[in-house]
């Protein structure tokens, strides 16, 4: 491992210098505690209590900002010089860089004895105690810039019990008061293990994780968008756009793209509303459907006929990475493989070992398909998604369906002739967009000001993104309150497997940015209205611009969490003792009636209590 | 073919309203006609007259903008009504709307009469005469949008008899006054063609090219530059730098690159220069010094094995297109059997019948390779660059290689881990850069008028492209001066063969970018001085930057010519009868040393004549 911020960096052209006014800054922050947290699934609770028992039931974080200012004591206190580590955990997202400006810029602000200390190469540094503290010089060179690599990164783990002693060994040796980890699902419930291990083992050192992956795939109630994900979206859109406006231009080729994104379509989706392109397949529709590989095909096919007609023999086509695991035959060929990879069967072995249903389909597949399919599976028991090449075997399958209509009589048209690409990692390093270097700047000085608040296992949150930057509500929520339990069996007899982890969360098919996909899905197949939102802009109208999901989602949930404690406030502020008989009658009725209306609508609260 | 400008196009967040003053506009340009003009390798000549007895000799045109104004009737007159047809040859290249928008403007200014008629569809639409009138609207929709869809494109070629006798008939059907051909070296020897047939059928029609491609290689002492080379540079250096980034923070994958291009390396070495990446094979370096595709292997391996040393075991390589045609035995190969092909060989049986140095070649290559060299060649003999995946194919002979010294005990690093891209389509689309918009925008009025002048068989050019745009100098040069003649045979025995044609014009191995890079290799290998240029901006201080090649080269030659004029006008007043003994005899003296010197410079002149 290496510290790579001696590194020649020119800048980008244009460079924010400073920041807007930020909603979290200045000597008048203050910490409100708020009402104790459940996790979304009641019937998870317990579980997620019995596996973290000490950090289970904290308390959800509002920072506001005083509006008198300083007559408030608590409010102007000076801080106390502390020491954080920091260290970036899973793929690299845009916008990276600037929690860590962030969280440098607050800490030093609060007192500028207190040290910020940056792990270097990932988890692996943190193991390895290999640290540098991070300066103002270190700062200036990253500032919103693209990539890891003022630290580096390597794995995406934290998980057995050498690697947290090792963290645990770590935090103890710098004396560090925090610890913030940037990184996804899986290291933010990395981090809330850790979390838990410390305050059990009664280390001081108070944990903070960052919701920070280009996938898009850690929402929650708490969480409205990732660090990273409205870069991807935007570079994908702009490339995506570009082919649209070349295959409208010669009108000859079929573009097959498949997007980075991991098991969740977010990146497609986001990037359709985006760039309007022909089609797009999203893996929870194949899931919720349970469309198999021939029904895929066939789709793709009718699309092509139907624009035949019209004498269109381009188009655009859009495609998730978690896609072949979306397609129930082609999952369960690749939990066989899987678990031969895992008894040890070498990659050559696999296909003689196949069931013989398994087997069939392996032998139907292209060769190619087969080698990559054949690959060992990541850490979190995934296919190598990104060496999957579905957008390949769709375009082989597709051409061979159509040679057989045209031979069949069905179809007169022309050939299908496409070409294939993978947008991913020519995004993942992308100077981040204007949305992703003021909300991860913000979300750096939330992550502050948790740890100052002593919060340990909290994620940082910033909701109201939709929003003007001055409106963004800062705060925290329990990493436990974001967990769920995997079950492998539905039905009555409900077994529980596996620890309580945060997961990562489909495009929701009930939610408005699939249902303005899905009203204009036909328009979008037939007529090309193809939108371009050209490259990322830093300066002028563009530059503002945020993801479509985000702002058409009615997300704020921390905002109304805030908004039901005002009324609930109000309804004790009018029927105080002293209230007249009809006006406390008539709370007692309504309330009794809303009470009523919630108690129908939860799912069984009963058994779980509220901590 | 059908027109698409019904279709929805979002404008592009930001778009120019309107141009800087440009400098060929108003009522004041004035036309100059310089010296006839020859071809550069005087020894063409002769092949050139023989095949272009009209077009051939004609002198170059100077636009100038008189200071003083409206004084000068010729200047001040009014221009006739004409009509004027447009076409779209070649691949799209970003900034092609833009010459019909300035090509529209111009004609529409000097006169609203006159008009403009696109063909839709490309050649195909010519050939066929479907066309539509150009209008406010349509002109306004695609102002400085990518592609080519407001008119569309399909094949690259006006060339067989009966498509240039289709132009023709289409030329008077539609009673055009000139024709504007939009492309890159094929369409502009088409357009040469095409003017000279025109004019010895003495069909009214003169006949225009522009110089627009992506490649970037129509560059002559005429040619400074070709719009779209900017805009795909951008395009491209903006993901290369994202994959550098994206490699320096994870630190754990070499990225090999292959850039769209054709046979030349222009955009390799643009983006390289944009980029820094740690390395580039150009096609003209490999074609000079002869290396083997073994020895690029081991350069990339040495290359490798050199960072390893230095515990580095990530980079970024790029690879232009064209690579795999200058590697002298797969040239050879792709000859046999592009050969076969021609004598109707099925793809199946040809590597049956390659020689045997050529079989033991093909059989070593891995299965995908042969598939893609096995593709029937494009129109103008070169193999079909896109669809043949050199990278992978590199990128497998060095992990093999590495393997080898690993096994030998000459390595004793880690593996050579590599992902592979292909950049070309997705940038093709692009919204043009700002240089684009402008470079494009002026060649349309340029265009018109070279047409206005009477010009027929000229290339519209625009010189001084690296100062600010009210410096640039606006002309036209004939297309049969930029043409040579291919040679099968070198030595002593010369023989002409094919008909003269302007040919892609190579990376000057001697001029200043390449020696640029070259002076700089050892260090971006090693050094990781990656730098990021950042999405094309369309506002602020980005927007201006235009291409390093451009900017570094000195290549004023119109300029240059005007400049050598003005000293001879000069010599002739300071000379004139009436001067002094003493300074007409140091004038004789200075010009016959003058005269001497040039003659021992140039190359065999004698025997051709001047026009």
């Amino acid at each position: 491992m290496h510290n790579n911020y001696s590194v020649m960096h020119e800048s980008p052209p244009i460079c924010y210098k400073r920041f807007h006014v930020i909603p979290i800054e200045g000597k008048s922050v203050q910490v409100e505690f708020g009402d104790a947290t459940n996790v979304a699934d009641p019937s998870d609770a317990l579980s997620v209590k019995r596996s973290f028992p000490l950090t289970y039931g904290q308390p959800i974080i509002h920072f506001s900002k005083r509006s008198g200012g300083v007559s408030d004591t608590h409010a102007t206190k000076e801080h106390e010089a502390i020491r954080v580590g920091v260290v970036f955990c899973g793929r690299q997202s845009p916008g990276g860089h600037n929690i860590i400006c962030g969280l440098y810029d607050a800490i030093k602000s609060y007192n500028p004895k207190s040290t910020l200390i940056g792990f270097c190469g990932g988890t692996e540094g943190l193991f390895a105690q290999k640290s540098i503290e991070i300066t103002e010089d270190i700062v200036q060179t990253y500032r919103n810039q693209g990539g890891y690599d003022m630290l580096g990164r390597t794995k995406d783990q934290i998980r057995t019990s050498e690697q947290v002693k090792a963290a645990k060994d770590a935090c103890k040796a710098l004396n560090l008061d925090g610890l913030v980890i940037i990184g996804g699902i899986i290291s933010n419930t990395d981090a809330a293990q850790l979390a838990e291990t410390f305050a059990e083992e009664k280390c001081k050192t108070k944990v903070v994780g960052v919701p920070v992956t280009l996938y898009g795939d850690l929402k929650n109630q708490f969480v409205e968008a990732n660090v990273g994900f409205d870069t991807i979206c935007k570079v994908n859109s702009q490339l995506i756009s570009n082919l649209c406006t070349d295959a409208l231009s010669a009108e000859k080729y079929y573009y097959l793209i498949r997007l980075m994104g991991r098991r969740t379509s977010h990146v497609a989706l986001e990037c359709t509303l985006q760039s309007n392109p022909n089609m797009v397949i999203l893996s929870e529709e194949i899931a919720s459907s349970k469309l198999t590989l021939f029904d895929i095909t066939k789709r793709i096919c009718d699309a092509f006929q139907d624009r035949a007609e019209q004498d269109k023999y381009y188009g655009v086509i859009l495609l998730p990475e978690g896609l072949i695991e979306s397609i129930p035959e082609l999952y369960a060929l690749l939990q066989e493989i899987h678990v031969l990879h895992k008894k040890g069967v070498s990659a050559d072995e696999i296909s003689s070992q196949l069931s013989p249903w398994a087997s069939a389909l392996f032998e139907f597949l292209p060769l190619f398909i087969k080698k990559q399919l054949l690959l060992s599976p990541e850490s979190d028991n995934s296919a190598q998604l990104s060496q999957i090449e579905t957008e390949k075997l769709l375009a082989q399958l597709v051409e061979t369906e159509m040679n057989t209509r045209t031979k069949n009589g069905t179809f007169k048209g022309k050939k299908f002739n496409s070409i294939c690409h993978f947008f991913g990692y020519q995004a993942r390093g992308s100077l981040p967009s204007k949305f992703d270097c003021d909300y991860a700047y913000v979300l750096g000085h939330v992550s502050y000001h948790l740890l100052a608040a002593g919060a340990n296992g909290y994620m940082a949150t910033v909701s109201n993104l939709k929003n003007p930057i001055s409106e963004w509500c800062c705060g925290g929520a329990p990493l436990t309150a974001m967990m769920t339990v995997k079950r492998l069996l539905h039905g009555p007899t409900v077994s529980s497997v596996g620890k309580p982890s945060i997961h990562p969360s489909p495009v929701d098919l009930k939610g408005k940015p699939y249902q303005m996909l899905l009203h204009d899905a036909e328009k979008l197949l037939m007529n090309d209205l193809y939108r371009n939102p050209g490259p990322i802009q830093f300066k002028g109208p563009g530059s503002d611009s945020k993801a479509i999901c985000l702002c058409v989602e009615d997300q704020d949930y921390m905002g109304r969490i805030k908004e039901l404690q005002a009324y609930l406030e109000m309804v004790k502020m009018l029927a105080k003792p002293g209230c007249s008989q009809e006006v406390l009658t008539a709370a007692v009725s309504t309330m009794a009636s809303v009470v009523n209306i919630l108690s129908l609508m939860s799912p069984s609260t009963k058994g779980h209590s509220h901590s």
